[in-house]
Formats: C-alpha cells, sequence, structure tokens
C-alpha cells in the first residue's frame, strides 16, 4: 500500500468500494452474473460506468477477468471476484442486515442470510477475544498510537 | 417505506449511505464531531456537498440537528447520530476489519475496535441462531418468497 493512501482503513476501504454501484456490482458478482452484458442488463447501469467501475475494482485486486467464447462469436471477459473481493461478503451482510432492521419493507426481506452447513440463519455480529458476543453499543474505536491526529478513544465520545 | 423503492435491502441502505463521503461523514459524528465548520475540516469536503449530504442523512433518519449558541455568536446547528445512525456502527467496523486486512499499512491501523467493558478486542464476524460463529465461506444468501426474480439460492453459484 502506498503511503500516500489515507491511514484510515475505512477510507483505504472507501478508495475501492465507497460508490452505491460498486456495491450493487459486488453484489451482482456474488449472485452469479459475471458477463458484462448480463450485469448491465441486472443493474440498468450505463455502459462507461460498469466500465470504469469494472477496472477499479480489477486494478484494486478485487475482480479478475476470465476469458470466454461462445460459438460464433468472438472472444468475451467474464468478472469474478478475488479472495480479497470475496471478503467483501462480510460488508454486503452487514449492509443488508442494517437494510432489513432500519429501512424494512412491508412483504418482508427479499433474501435471508443462512449457514450452508446446517441451514440456520446467519447475522452480523461483534465477537471479542475470547469469542463471546459484545453489544454494538459496547464497541469502542481506539486510535492506535499509528494516528497522526490523537491518541484518545474517539469512540467514547460518542453520544 | 415507500413501495417504489428497491427491494434489495442492501440497495435500500445505498439509497442512503451508498457513497464514499457520506461514510465519512458518519465516521466524524461517530467519533465526536458535531459542528459544520468542523466537520468541513476534518474532511477536507466542500461545503455544498457536505450539506448535500447532511440533508440526506436528516431526511433518511440517521442525523437528526441540535441548536447551539456560543457567547456572541448567532445560534447554529450541530449534526448528531440517531439511534438508527448508531446502528450503522456495524457497516463501518465491517468497513474498517476489511480495509484493516486487505489494504493494510505497513505501520499498522490507526484505529482498533475493542469492548468498553472488557478491553478486549473485538472483530466483526457470523454468528448463527444458536450463537455459533460461522465462517465467511459457509454463508450463503438466500432467496425468499419476496424475492420477484427467482426463488433460487444466488449465493450457491458464488465461485
Amino acid at each position: 500500500m502506498p503511503t500516500d493512501h489515507p491511514a484510515c482503513s475505512i477510507e483505504r476501504t472507501l478508495e475501492v468500494v465507497g460508490e452505491r454501484w460498486t456495491f450493487l456490482i459486488l453484489r451482482e458478482l456474488f449472485g452469479g452474473t459475471h458477463r458484462f452484458a448480463d450485469l448491465r442488463a441486472k443493474l440498468g447501469i450505463a455502459p462507461n460506468l460498469l466500465s470504469t467501475r469494472l477496472k477499479t475494482l480489477t486494478a484494486a485486486g478485487l475482480v479478475e477477468q476470465h476469458s470466454y467464447q461462445e460459438p460464433g462469436s468472438r472472444t468475451r471477459e467474464s468478472y469474478h471476484l478475488t479472495a480479497t473481493g470475496r471478503q467483501l461478503r462480510l460488508v454486503l451482510a452487514a449492509l443488508q442486515q442494517w437494510g432489513d432492521e432500519n429501512r424494512p419493507r412491508p412483504s418482508g426481506p427479499t433474501c435471508v442470510r443462512r449457514s450452508r452447513r446446517t441451514n440456520r440463519p446467519v447475522r452480523v455480529a461483534l465477537l471479542d477475544s475470547a469469542g463471546r458476543e459484545v453489544a454494538l453499543d459496547d464497541l469502542d474505536f481506539v486510535r492506535t498510537d499509528q494516528a497522526s491526529i490523537s491518541t484518545v478513544s474517539w469512540g467514547r465520545r460518542v453520544r
């Protein structure tokens, strides 16, 4: 990571994914849509925007291109999440859960989170180093010595 | 929630917070910065953009305005997270954790997540309905009957 990138991890993440379309493209890639034309049709996104966003995600190592060819057609590219990109599944799940809880629809969610292995419902939560669940209002963001602005906890001042 | 909003919870969330500046404004509000001039100075954001983003967050019920007055000055507004806005702490923590792991800096993170109560490190994770941790690659997004496109699991097709 070059030194001219922001010190804050949230900000470095948003350099790559901080934009509405990007999260929706990631949602479609997770959902098994990999071809440019299909992504464009499912999202209703302008081709130039889709192309720009895919280039940013590819340059950052979240997406990789594969070539494919259908009979009678030229070779085309499809887009796939890398291991790094797949780690964003937790962020997408957290966004989805917040939407379920804070912007619900009368007819209920279109999509639920489950364990493949056990089929049990799954939620995003906080765990401490002993594996115990931590309540959301018990979470503190504590600045380290690496923080240039201040070494005090800024979480404590949250209302 | 009006019926013309998108069916997908991720998309409904991004209607309010799907933009780089918005997450950074939320970060500052969590960190105890509440005045327009302070937000503007800390973020280096153009005043018209900051004003627009704060209006969107206020209209969606994530932020509320309080009036304050300093000696010799006119009454001004400060901006504070509502209970709904504070729920986004989990999304910010997930963004931060992804940045720590996938876009690290040589000097380490500027901010770590801890429990206020126990001071133990805290991470964002997945829990099933029995309180057991679920591995990230065991997470499936399963479409419900409310999904208009298809009732098949789209998680299963993830590579």
